[in-house]
């Protein structure tokens, strides 16, 4: 009658959204304030002014059927200039315009990239804890996810496991630095290392392995370190970018892929994108929204509040007692769960109407996701809640 | 190294992209004026006032965070009732808008219905001559194309050559009226014998055939005449729409799929397209023109110049002496080629500078397709090019 693999897709939405759903129908029951909702990675924070001054410019001054018509399957010409040419100046990088595509959100960027890589039972390698529709988007595209687990002190990049994992049948590796859900941000030592080892068994394997680096927290840092952009480090890379949480865009799905222009075969791989893209039913990145881009490059949506909310959410909750992860980015906060079953410590969290995702949902056992892309306020009134549960573990002896 | 399939996709873009890249640097070479482009679809019409309004005003009063944050991947819950109660008042249908999934434009949607439905080798049928890229995305959906060919007389269904096609593989059958590439538009009793048609056929293999109605030029009617919408006729429909053409914003990518309240399985239907949307990459349509629909549903940008190019168009080249198709929608004409190749008649017509797509191209041989989304000025300085083109054969003895 239809396709069962979608159907299951469609019908067990993810635990993170289930969460969410669960924290809407509580919130009506008991009272907005009474839900302590850290289950979803929705930006909080308003667009810059210049977003919405730009669309409206761009409403007012240029003509309709330009505006609003079909541009380039791969995006306008000037706007993948512009971004090409703000990307060299802010990362010192050699990026070409002809090799940039635009698209609708990051997901449909690897989506699209994957589509255009992989072969039937080709293997991509994706870093626990991840991002889960990377495994969705994998096996879609006919590819096999193989899993190579982070640091558990860090959950940093694990070399020794990750050398281990490359195999004959390898096509490509995902990384998303700023991490969700860790929060961990690579430095320029790792990506260059990750660059070095990947070179490493191209050689052995005698074919490219793409890096696919998913960007959307890219400019979601909090302390000071300069973000290493992937082809300044490693040929065979493909970048993911999306303004969905840089310009608070979330909803509108606007983004781009960029193919390092030493690629290997980068002419040809941009073509299989071009042929991805058509073959997905993307016939290109909303108009109005690719016109934006030139006037917004550079300017990003606060992340002011999203650091004050990380110190505030760290400091207290290392106070109480709980062991997390320092995140250096993006809005998510990797806390130890206090019982070995993260969905448990989860189920016993909504006791107290905290609404903390379980790292299963992300392929890692033990932690739970919060995201503090929420009111600073919240994360006041809920503190009393976390120390609360924190104390029933203590008490008992769950652990 | 890449995914060859798509690398083709890629590395050919359809004979329409190529005619209008030959189309741009002509003009750029012999003048603006100097080169009659009917090759491309892309609406000629400004969006209707309220377009512009509508969207200036959702970014001058509606909160950022809501205004451009995720929305329910499915669409915005009002926004689905909205346009379900437009409809219903409209055609008169029973479309639920929990059943409504909005959608990047109308080839994700069906892309999406395609993903959703379809399991490998599956059949759909498609009616030539066709939208090439059905069968981009069909076979992107490890389905069959099954071509059947229209009445070569008048381009409607041929009832026969269809009943004929159905087999046990058949899951699906795609329409589109107004037609693209011939403006034919089917009638009531049309659809209503489709409809039983179909029904017949459910019996006798024991399994639904779904009907996929592509219908972006649903609005773009010019004769009096009463649009059949097809959950009325036939109850395994699902409707994918999109605003590209009725509202001028074939840029915008805003869309959406209606599944038919009595289609067979039409809840966990629904969810197979859910899981589709997601497993494609497609996280939710662009928010913006979400919130946009409500306030334009019923509006549409001017048909009256579409009707009026048609007019001029029809009665300039049948006095000439082409044959025509008499085209009521959208806004394409069929137009028979003066020799049996249509290739080589679009290369001859190249050399008067008319840029017509050949019929190849849309799995049919012999015609010619003009797009007359295009100034009435083009359209009357065309005239003495098709007729020195006409000559030119009726000179000869090409034909």
């Amino acid at each position: 009658m239809y396709n069962q693999k979608m159907y299951e897709l469609g019908d067990k939405p993810s635990i993170i959204r289930e969460l969410f759903e669960y924290g809407k129908a509580k919130k009506a029951l008991i009272g907005e304030d009474s839900v302590f909702d850290f289950s979803i990675g929705n930006p909080s924070n308003p667009s810059p002014k210049v977003v919405n001054d730009t669309l409206i410019n761009l409403l007012n001054s240029v003509d309709s059927v330009k505006l609003h018509g079909y541009t380039s399957a791969v995006g306008d010409y000037d706007v993948r200039w512009e971004i090409a040419r703000y990307l060299n100046k802010t990362y010192g990088c050699k990026v070409s315009g002809d090799l940039i595509y635009l698209t609708v959100g990051a997901a449909a960027a690897i989506t699209i990239c994957l589509h255009a890589l992989l072969n039937e039972g080709d293997e991509v390698i994706i870093l626990a804890p991840f991002f889960p529709e990377y495994k969705v988007f994998v096996e879609n595209a006919l590819g096999v996810v193989r899993i190579v687990n982070c640091r558990c002190d860090n959950f940093e990049i694990d070399f020794d496991a990750l050398t281990k994992a490359i195999n004959a049948k390898t096509k490509a590796i995902i990384i998303d630095s700023p991490n969700n859900p860790t929060g961990v941000v690579y430095s320029k030592e790792c990506i260059s290392k990750l660059g070095m080892v990947l070179k490493d068994k191209e050689k052995v394997f005698n074919h490219p392995i793409y890096l696919l680096s998913d960007e959307p927290y890219r400019e979601l840092i909090y302390d000071d370190m300069m973000y290493p952009f992937v082809t300044n480090y490693y040929d065979d890379s493909i970048v993911c970018y999306s303004f969905s949480k840089s310009l608070s865009l979330a909803g509108e799905r606007i983004g781009y892929i960029v193919v390092g222009s030493n690629a290997f075969c980068h002419q040809n791989l941009y073509k299989a994108i071009c042929g991805a893209g058509r073959a997905l039913g993307y016939v290109c990145a909303p108009s109005l929204f690719q016109y934006m881009i030139p006037s917004c490059l550079g300017t990003f949506a606060s992340i002011d509040v999203y650091k004050a909310n990380r110190d505030l959410l760290y400091q207290g909750l290392q106070a109480i007692g709980y062991e997390i992860i320092y995140p250096k980015g993006a809005f998510y906060m990797f806390v130890k769960a206090l019982e070995k079953d993260a969905i448990a410590f989860s189920n016993k969290a909504k006791q107290y109407e905290l609404l903390l995702v379980p790292s299963d949902s992300f392929g890692y056992q033990g932690y739970v996701r919060i995201s503090y892309c929420v009111s600073k306020d919240m994360i006041i009134r809920s503190m009393d809640a976390f120390k609360k549960l924190y104390d029933e573990y203590r008490g008992s002896n769950n652990e």
